[in-house]
Parts: C-alpha cells; structure tokens; sequence
C-alpha cells in the first residue's frame, strides 16, 4: 500500500486510496462498517460516488476516497476495510514470499477469513480454495492455483501470501427475507417462538437429502444423557445424516446405553440410577476394546442399537476426536488434536449444512473450519456456547437456545410431516 | 427452655435436655442433620437410644441428650432442631403473647416453617391449619384452634405463640423410591434424561383430575412467546388446570397473539417480526380495558382464542397479580400486592400439585405460601430461578431445566397417551 | 396516510410518499433499518438524493421515495419508519381524538417509543413532554403543550394523538467513540477485558456528582448477599446516589445484616449459617414494623448500620416498591404497583446516569420509563437479565455480566482513584 | 461373593453376608447411604450393632446384615456399597486375572473411584497408589504392590483385581466445620457472600507455599481476556504456582496480550477491538513457532512479559494440552490427548492444592485424575461448568460462580494481606 499518486501534488502529507464497494452495501450494513473502521482508525473518508439498489436484491456501488496520516496507517486502514469487501481501484498482483521453514509462515502473512476471497495474479483474479479462517494463502505459480493452508501444514519454500495487496474479500451477504435463515440471526433469546425455527431446520434436512447436499452434525454427549438417542437414529436411518462429528463421550454413552441402558450410569426409561452405574461407560469402553473397535463390535453382534451402530449400519460417516478428559478411549478415537482437524478439514469440504447439538468444544472447532456460506445451527441449552461461537468469529452461525431432547422429538417429527406432504 | 432437672445434681454448670426423634430418621438424613445442629451450635449430645427400622418405610426412634454451656445455648439449640422434628421428652404448653399492636408479631414470635406443625395447649397437641413459611402463630383458645398468620395481618390482642416451646415440627419425609417424585429431587443438571420426568408431570396432571386433586398452573409470558400457547389451552380444555396463577404480562401476549397473531411483536408462526409489533401488546390491552376486562371481551367477542379466553370458557380460576414492570394492566390485574397475596393464599388452601413455568417472580412468591407436602415442580430454561426458588426455602420443589415450548408439546402428548391407555 | 398527490397521475395504483431522513444515517445504521422496514413490509423505495456526511460527526441527509399497493400498507410503512425518524416531507398536523372514556386510548393512538419525540400543531413542531415509551401523547391545546401519559392515567376528554401523521422520532444516534459508552454496546460475553468498563462506570459516578446530574441505582438483594453492602454504603456517603430503586428484600436483608449479621440467614463474615438463621428476615422486618418504619428505626437507634441507614443519613431518596413475593414488607414498602410506578416516574425525570444491579424485575420496570437518552448500565451475573432487558425495548441499556461483590469493590476503589487524581 | 455359610440353615433360600462400616457413619451420611443402596437394590437389611461417637470427631460403627433374593443380587449390592466403606466381615483375599490384551481389562474388572483404596493379599490390607477414578487396579505380586492403572496402558499378562472382593474403599469424610473448606460444598448458587471463599482460597495458597504443599492451577483463556493476567502473573511470581495447566489458547492470547496489547483482538486496557486485531493471536503463534518455542522466545527478548514470561522466569512447571479448536498451536502444545493425560497424571502426583478457573474441559479432565483427598475450587461464571465436574463424580470439587477478573483481583489482594499479617 502506498501513496495514491493521483493525490500527490494536490496533497504531498497525504496518503490517500480510492476503494470501491458493490454488493449489498448498505442493506447488509457492509458501508456503515467500512466507513466505522476507517474513522475508527483515525482515519478520514470522503465518498466520491454511491448508488444505491432500488429492490431489496438490487446491488449497490461505492466509491470511497480513504485519507490517513501516514502509509503505515493507511496499510492498516485499507487492511482491515479489505475484510469488508473494500478494495483499492488501483489494482496490484498479491505479493508472495516463499516459506523460510516448515510450520510458519512468514512474517506478514496475509490471515484469512471464512470469506470467499479471491487473489490477483498476473493481473487475473482467482479463487482461493478451501477457503478457511485464520489460514494462510499458498499459491502454486504452475497451475495457477491458490489455498487456504494451515500454519502447522506449511513447508520450506511454499510460495505464501503477504499483506492485503491483491487480495480481496466477498463478505457473506444478507439473504432476503424469504430465505429461510434470515430471521433467525437475531440473537440469543429464549424468548421466541421455537416451532418456525424446528421447522426450518427439518427443512434444510430434507432439502440437503433431496438436493444431494451433505448435512454434518456435530454432537455432545448430551444427546444420549437426555434419552434422545432415539430421535437422533431416526434422522440417521432416514439418510438424513452424512457426516457425524463427535467426541469419545457421545459414541462411549451411546454405547453404554445400548449395553446398560444407563447414561452416565442413569437408567434412560426411568430416570434413576443404576447400581454401580457409574462403573458402565468403563466397562463399555473395555467391551468396544477388546472387540477390536465400533465396527467390528457391530459385526460381532456385540453392539446392536444406538447412535453408532446407526452409522455402521447406515453408512454415516462418523469422526470421533479425542480431548483429554477422555476414558479409555474407544478405539476409533483419534487422539491427536492435528490429524483429527486434518480429517475433519477434508470431511467438511463438501458440507452444505451443519447442526450443532450441545458441545461447545466441537461445535467451535468445526466453526473454525467452514467457509461463511455453509449454514451453520448451533442448539444449546446454555446460550454460553452460541455466545462463545460469535466471540470466536463463526458470525454465520444461528443459534438456538433450547433443550436437546425435546428438540430433537420435535425435529424428527418435522422431517417427517415434511416428507409426507 | 430451662435446666432439665434431673440432670442438676449431676451437673451443677451443665445445661441439658432430653430430645426425640422418631420417623425416617436416618434414611431422610434427619439425625444427621438434627447431631449436626447440635455440634456447629457448640452443643454436646449423647445418643440414649436409637432404634433403627428395618425396612424402607419402617419408623426409627431415636432419643438424645443435648447438652449446652449456657440456657440461652440450649434454647437456641432446641429452638434450632425443632425445625427439623427433634421435641424435648419434658413436654410443655406453648406460649402466647398478646400482639400488642396491628401489622406486627411480639418479638420473640415462633417463626413458622412449611412442614406440619402442631402446638401444645392444656395438655393436647393440636394441628396449626393454614401451614405456610415465615408467618406467625395465632390461637383462638376458645375454639381452640391455631394457625398460620402472616405479618400484616396481626392484629392487636390476638395470642400469638412466642418460643419453641410447646410446638413440634414434622418434617416432610423423603417417600419411598416407588414413588414418581422421589428421583426427581437430584439437583438441576441439564443433561437428564427428560422422557421420564415428562412423563411423571403428565401423571400427576392425570392423577388430580381423576382423584379430585387440584392443580395449579404458574406461568410466565414466556408460555407465549415460546408458542406455547395452544398446548396449554389444550391442558385447560381438557380440564387439567384448576387454578392459574400469572401476570399482566402472560394475559397480555396471549391477548396479543390472539388479536394480532404476534407475541411482543414477533409473528409465532413464521418467527419474523411484525411491522409496528411492538406496538401490538399495548394495543391489546387498550381494547380489553375498553371491553370493560377479559370475560368482557369474551363475552362481546372481542377475544376470541387463547389461555385467556380457554380459561374462561372452562371455568379455570385465573388471578392475575400484578407488578411494577406492567404496562396498561389489563383491569382483572390486582395491582396491591398484599392483596394479591391474600387471594393467591385463600386460592392454594386445596392445591394438590403445582407446576411453575417460566417465572421467576410468580414461582418465588407461590412457593413461599405453598406447604412443604404440596409438589411443586418448576421447570424453566435458565437455572438460576430453579436455584433461587431453593435458596428462599421451597426445599420441596423439583426443578427441571428444559425449554417451555418443546416441553409443553411432549407434556400434552403423555397426557394424552396416558388417557388413552 | 393518504395517496400523494404529486405522483397520483404518473402511477393511478400506486400510493406513494416522500420521506426524509437526517442525522448519522448511515453511521447510526438509521438509513438501512428504514429501507429494510420498507421492503420488509412489501414496499419499494427509491433513493432521490443522499449526500453522506464526511466526518464521523458530520449529519447525512437522504431522500426517499416510498411506495406501496394500497394505502393502509403506505400507513403502515410510514408509521414503522417514522420510529426510527423517516418523516414524510408532505407536512401535516397531528390528529388528535378525545377520550371517551378513562383509563384507555382511543383505537389507533400513536404509541410511544423511548425516543425524543416532537408532534406538530398548527404548522409547528413541539417537543412531547415526559418522554416514555409504551404511552399515549396528550396535548393540551390551550397552552400548547405535549406529553406521554400512560394508558391508566387517561381521562375522559382529554386530547389524544392518533395515527403516525404530525409526528416525528428522533431517534437516538452512537456517540463517538472517544464517548465513554460507546464500545460497551457490543453485547453480552464473559469473556472480555472488565477493567476499562468499570473505571467508565466509575468516571459515570464521578461526572454525575461534579456535573450536578442525578444518579439513579436499581438495586436487588445479592448486594446484600454476596457481602458487597459496604461498597455500596461508601458509594452513598461520598454522595453519588441520588437516588435509590428497590424492592423490599434488599432493605429487609441489609437490616437483617445490620441486626444479626447475616442475610437469607447466612454470616456474611464467615460464609457459614446461622442457627435458625432463616428467621432473621422476618425478626428483623418486625422489628422495624414495631419501630414504625425505617427512618423512625434510625431516629431510635433500632437501626444503625447499612444501606438503609446510609440513605436515611445522607438523604439518598429511596423508593421500595412491592412485590408478589415480599414478606412483611417494611413499612414504607409501596404495595400498589401503579402508586409505585407513578413514584418512581416523578423521581426519574432529571436522572441522568442509572446503574441497575443483580434485580431483574425493577430493571425491568425502570427500563421501561426511562427515555432513550439516559445512560443505562445493567451489572447481572446471570446473562439471561441482560438479554430481557434488551427483548423489552431498553436497547440503550448496556451489559455487563460480572459478580456484585467484586464489581462493587473495584468501582468503589476506581471512584476513590478518580477523585484523588 | 457367595452364601453366607452360618445363615445357611436358617433361611435355605437367602442370601446373607455381614458388612461393616466405621467412621464419622451418621455424620457423614455414609450409613444413610449404604442402607439406601441396599433397599434400592431390592435387598434388605438388619442393623445387628450400631455405636455412634459423641463428639462430631468420634468414629462411629455399624454391623449390618444384607439380605438378597440371590446370589447375583447380593453380589452387585455388595459391590455397590463397598465404594461406600462397607465391606464384609467375612475377609477374602482380592482375585486377581491376567490381561489377555493390550489396552482392555479383562471382563469383571474392578472399576476404581477417587477414595482412598486397599486391597488384599495373602490376609494383608495394602494401599492402592496412584489413586486415580476409572482404572482398574494392577497388581504386582512379587513386590507386593498395588496401583491404579488407566485402561490404555494396560498390557497384556499385567495381573488385574477383579470384583469387589478384597477391596476396600475408604470414603473421604466430612472435615470439622472450623475447617476452612467444610462450608463451600454447599452449591453453586450466585447470591453468596463472597470475601469469606476468597479469603479462604487465599489460605489456602498461603499454606501450601510455607509447608511445602503443591498448588496447581489449571486455567482457560478468560483469564487473559478479562484482563486478570497481571493478577496471575503476581501469583506466578510469589511463588504460589507449582504447576499450571491450561491449553495452547490461555498461552497465545497470554502472548498476543504481549506482543500486541490485545486479546481475541480486543485492547485490554482500553476495552475497544484493534484494526485486524482477530488476526493478532495467528501472529503471535506465529512469531513464537518461529522463535522454536515459548522458552526460546523468552530467551531472544521475543517474549518480554506475561504468563507464560513469568512461568519461564519463575519455574512454573507448565504444561499445555492440545484440543481440536487450536490454531498453530504452539510448539509445547501436547497435541495427543492420552500423552497429555499420561504427563497431567504424572504432575498430579503431589499436588495438594487445585484452583481451576473459567474452563470446563481442562477442569473436567484434570478433575478424573485427582484423588479425593486434594482440595478443588472452581471459579467460572457460568454454574453450568460447575455442575458439569459434579455430574461427572468430581464431588471433593467445590464451585464459586464469579467473575475471573475481580476474583483474581481479590485474591491477589489477600494473599498480599495474609503475608503482610
């Protein structure tokens, strides 16, 4: 970022860019937040030009003289405005720096967003792959072609992109009201009709079925404490659920309960506890182990009802990552924190949809994998894991305060309303 | 309290009373708690006798010295375990005092507890009728009869029971795990099987109207915000509900959906919000004052669905109570406290079973008038209330961290399947 | 709302008006909550001229075309975007309408927001009076003067404004951000720096003192409870509460603690539970009962520590408004809740800074009565108190969740800091 | 287990076995439990002798007789209430089988909890080390020694109890009340006094400092977001930090906190959010991957300040476990969950002391490893961490809802007290 030569003689203390803006600017309040971060930044802006859309899904353009007081803060300016769309009309290549050692990036290294994100080589924009947030851009010279990589999967002389230059940013826009997400992004009351909300989620399940979408859903052990295990299979047998991610808990209660009929040693029917109950999910582990696995369990006739062996029998592709408050684990678990986030990275390339159920630590961690455009639901009871997810940046995500049992009888009993109309 | 004599030659400095117990003494945690008592108010007590019930529900008897430095010490000793059932074996008359003026006890008044209570007179225990927390005890000698008074409604002359003598407490005592409440009473996690806590609510629902029970029903606005609405108009249609105890705000936004379709502006059956809607809840409670009141309105028309309107075509005793955050109110709204109060009292006299939903407040207030032998379960999405009702001494309640809507939903169905069986 | 004529020829079905926005209406999100109402609604608008202010502070101006397919749906769009301050460049008066009758508008009133407000009569605008949201405007034409009046405190005969036409909303626009206030408005997370927003808190307390501005604090009972009393009584002998909102459970329990010591019967040194300790509220509001009220309990020492008797000292005016769940209460508790709302409508009309803490219903209450203008903070350990506040309309309120004791400390000390500087 | 022999006549078809309890049995509530498990098993029971300590330090003891309808029935009552203390009076030595597998108890296993433990051998009673909850316990009969083992570590041939019998569990009992933590068990709710826990946790890291006690502090990254680092960091130099636990996102907001000022892109001191500042934390673990590592970052003059500086500095044996939402991570992060949890176990040794603060997954997983006997605080502001540790058998835990700013910030002051007094 530099000096915009066509200001110089008018004003040699200035530093000055013109950006343009297009999109929904102003419905989806990208304009006030580009003009709010300069300011904020100490810097100044004047509009040189704007017009507006008529209709709600007209488009709008923006021309914005941004002035600072020197060229670093200017580069911050335009930096930070670049992650709201704005882009300089003076069009650069991006810059590249080759890698100088595995596992690091270079100094300066442009941090991505979950935003789709385009780079200008040799005077050509092209798309950025795997778009993911707090990435770096790799950039294959050959193909041409351009990625999102992770720190800890960089190596020594990786072409890698630096600062904001050529580099530009299409924010997630608001959909129209009668796009069936819109409404719900308003927050995190309790206080709301929940039957719309169930419904539109039954219907995002049966469109991802009918229109060869991949629906992941993400689960906590709740799932199976609550008694809604059952509801939950339903959706799996239906073929509504093509990637479950899970932790060692779920999979480990599940089990229990197809084996004790307890819960954290909690019978699921009445209510109570169980002798010894909290002795079951050890002992459930210990049986899935000496089987040799989930899948061999299920073979086995070990293992004959329940979340997991739904999946076995169904075809859902299941990926339990390991956490350190784990026991045993089961076999299946991948214990190490960075291959479990490569598989779950390869498994959500084609993810079109996502419910969250009642884990704050794996509904943040797929968050921080998937693009902005992916669909994102996040159920809780406590609206401190929906809070947590916004604080961490998966602004995409719609939350919903409610309890996992009854969420999920009323959720099943949609999707089948849905498929009998 | 004074000096147990037979212990006075034995220990000239000793302060000393015998004390009995008898119940479920150990299984309810009830000994425990009275040596505990004991110990942390600096007291001694020796065990005399215990005699320990072989099964489940048999009675034990325990008889125990208590031992104090001072007879202030051995007062507030036994002032302390009466509470929780243990009497002095040296019987006396309780003591009256004449209430010196209006709105106010003697000092030194017995402060009652909601667990039955019986005072001594002439020799004979009687049953204190109106039982309910933090009130007074008043005594008609001439009838005679004695009962619960609280504060504001003393009047000068009346004898009220000053001192622990002369009074005993029976503690309510834990039923036997058979019995459909006795799980329920663990704590206020969240991840619970909830099919089986439904379940039992359903029955108790059953229950009370097969056997003449009454029910109440205690609930906040956010029965309609939720959506809620229509499955408990279903309760009221089928009988189930007695009494309904709410504010201005539930009657309001029931009136509100059912002229506008909206619940504080928000449309419950697409989810999105009304244009003007927050105006909509002001305006409802316009035309009902300008009916005359709510069985008015039903009366001319103007209300024509809803808890409101079910409540008066069925014959559910409704009391609206109202508070300092009401707009309007509505004109059936009893906006003097203590009167509301006086109402809520004279209503609960016959009340068998009692649900709260989704009020702080209303939950608070009625569990402080409702005896300990009345159920009471509280369910509601936000801990904290569950965690304050049990902090204000509504030990008896059960609590059940769920959402209002879903719960409602599943709640309506086992009723329903619990009919038809 | 009728047909405009001027473009009656060009569009036979249309109905179209012209309205004008000024202010920071892009800055402020003012101009895209307006063209999202309009197209929400089922309008179209078209944008005749905008210019856009160049410096944070400087005002925008916009033009715009609103058109509709009937002429309710026009009144209805203009009455919508007339709360967020789009007024039709067509002038008219207001309407206005006698009251038939007391205690209830007239159909169609105009409703109130918390916004500063203007009606038109006889060509000019006037300022509304009393501004509240959720009343009615009276005007009196003989003076002429405008005022909120809230729907029970109509009379028969008097001047009511119906309709949106003659009436217009400024509403209320973001400070900049070298404002005190302005970054706090970003929600309800935890997890964020608490420092700087206590030392703003505090500068609030130091500048409403030097300033000559009212404090106002709304206070539950956990100040008592969580030990943070004395803070709270430094705060009022330094002269910073002008005046003080609470129920009868704060006064109770901090004349419990001045008395016995401990609150809801616990030792507020040691953290233990007294014996019999549950009783001390109700001795302790007898106490003050038999003493004819609180500041007769002061005047004869029955009474000589705490908040109460640091108001009564330093002339703090309170106000203790009832509640359904109030034991006693003391004296001066007001019962009534519309006498309690009248009381604390008069107090609050040159309060200039209010800090609510820990009590959900009088936050609620106060929230609803004061104008948009007031800064409001609302300290709540519990999330969910927040977020009501802000479902209730009180969206200049902002939150923070963070422990009365500790909170109360750290603003104490800051307060000191500030003025020793 | 089988039949008693000497009931053998009497009752053909019964199945009896004697079992004693001693300790603080009624005090501690041991013996109401044990015969709760009893009944609720569907056995019965005598109680043959009971004597019950005078003073609340007293042991007491119990002989009771169990009654089952078989062999199986009587076996798994047995097995249950010996985690309670009970055990038979009819000795036997524990059984023992070999592992057939690596990673898999053999069926039958006996499942550990977190009480102090022996088993028998060859008529001896010998302590169970490594006291750990859901092992299984390894023997080795050539030394003889005893000790939990984790089911992943254990190899095939490696001896194993299994049953209950020869196992002996003694529970951890009540503390006297002038002990310091007997009072805090008493739940979570918010509206507690709060100097009195602090003081009390400020004890306890002052004790443990002078006589040589080990204190562990196991942390999330709301410590460094809410701005109490420098709090920490004073501990950390004190010397009041053994060992720290926490995950790769306490450390780098710890060090973007240092290298940039802010944390999640938020300034500390300010409260307001840095342009691009969400990028900040991805730079700082960049820098630091770059630098090798934390140590050798400090060593270069990279990283010059914080908690992870003063760790380095001062000694604090830190250890970071990775989870599935790290970005980087940094390079100590242990990114294999079971080699995290086998370094933690290892640590854990001899701690005497845990404090954990605002994070559930570290808290949970370090509370399956502690043994009963070490003192647990947990400070979060949501009750819903504390609830979950308590569901998930962590009971020694006792929970205070705050907030981690002004608690550290409190502490801190009365560690500075208690040193000074």
């Amino acid at each position: 970022m530099k000096r915009s030569p066509e200001n110089d003689a008018a004003a040699a203390d200035a530093f000055v860019e013109d950006v343009e803006i297009s999109g929904h600017i102003i419905d989806s309040l990208i304009l006030p937040k580009v003009l709010d971060c300069i300011s904020a930044a100490g810097g100044t802006f004047r509009i040189k030009t704007i017009s507006i859309g008529q209709a709600r899904n007209d488009a709008s353009y923006g021309l914005v003289e941004v002035r600072a007081e020197s060229s670093e803060q200017l580069a911050d300016i335009l930096g930070t405005i670049a992650d709201h769309g704005a882009i300089p009309t003076v069009k650069q290549d991006c810059h590249l720096i080759a890698a100088d050692m595995n596992g690091a990036f270079p100094e300066g290294f442009y941090s991505t967003t979950n935003q789709r994100t385009e780079i200008r080589m040799r005077g050509e924009w092209m798309d950025v792959a795997a778009q993911e947030m707090d990435c770096g851009v790799v950039v294959d010279e050959s193909v041409p072609a351009a990625g999102c990589v992770p720190m800890s999967e960089i190596r020594a002389g990786q072409q890698v992109v630096v600062g904001h230059a050529g580099v530009r940013v299409f924010p997630h826009q608001r959909e129209t009201r009668g796009d069936s997400f819109e409404f719900m992004s308003s927050g995190i009351s309790t206080e709301k009709p929940k039957a719309p909300q169930i419904r539109q989620i039954a219907q995002e399940f049966v469109r991802a079925r009918r229109e060869s979408g991949k629906t992941l859903v993400v689960g906590g052990p709740a799932i199976v404490h609550t008694g809604s295990g059952d509801h939950f299979c339903e959706l799996i047998r239906g073929g509504y659920v093509n990637y479950l991610f899970a932790g060692n808990a779920l999979a480990t209660h599940d089990i229990e309960q197809s084996i004790y009929g307890t819960s954290l040693g909690v019978y699921l029917d009445r209510g109570d506890i169980a002798d010894s109950g909290h002795e079951h999910h050890l002992r459930a582990i210990n049986r899935i182990r000496r089987a040799g696995g989930i899948q061999q369990a299920v073979d086995s006739g070990v293992l004959t009802s329940g979340i997991m062996y739904e999946c076995v029998r169904h075809g859902t592709d299941y990926l339990l990552a390991g956490s350190i408050r784990d026991d045993g684990p089961l076999p299946e678990v991948i214990t190490d924190v960075l291959e479990a986030q490569r598989l779950m990275r390869e498994k959500t390339r084609d993810v079109t949809f996502c419910l969250m159920i009642a884990t704050a630590l794996h509904s943040i961690a797929v968050g921080n994998l998937l693009p902005a455009w992916v669909k994102v639901v996040c159920v809780d009871i406590n609206p401190s894991t929906v809070i947590k997810l916004s604080d961490r940046g998966s602004f995409q995500t719609v939350g919903m305060i409610t309890d996992v049992e009854p969420f999920l009888r009323a959720l099943v009993d949609q999707v089948r309303q849905l498929e009998s109309d």
